[in-house]
């Protein structure tokens, strides 16, 4: 890999793993009032639709990056829901 | 564009716009608890490295999207660094 190959590399390790210390705050703390609704509502339908660009594309890193970040995301969704 | 190349666009559109409310939100209300410290440290570096990349590979879409949301998730980590 050369250096932009890692650039890349680092950028999509870190914000797809960035989404796991707040699915856990928000699981532990339910502390979901500093939350926004709508940017929660957006990024999860945005990240969906990076995912099914992915499965288009035949793209695994787009497919698994986006498939985790989903996953996260939406737990931090349904718990804002929950805690509307 | 192709149906592909529309749920790319629309995917880059909605995961960029989302931190629009969560910044505003933040910046209001200035309620930052339920905000995780290490989720917008991780983020807004890789989001960082998405746009180093972008300059990388001349990416006018990569170079505006990630410099639009480096933007407003430094707010909100600005936010929550004043209000640790």
């Amino acid at each position: 890999m050369n250096f932009t190959d890692w650039i890349g590399s680092i950028a999509a390790f870190l914000t797809t793993t960035a989404f796991l210390p707040q699915a856990v705050h928000s699981w532990r703390t339910r502390d979901l009032s500093g939350i926004s609704l709508p940017m929660y509502t957006l990024f999860s339908l945005g990240v969906g639709c990076w995912f099914i660009y992915g499965l288009l594309i035949l793209s695994w890193p787009i497919i698994i990056a986006n498939g985790i970040t989903l996953m996260l995301a939406m737990v931090v969704l349904s718990l804002k829901l929950k805690h509307v």
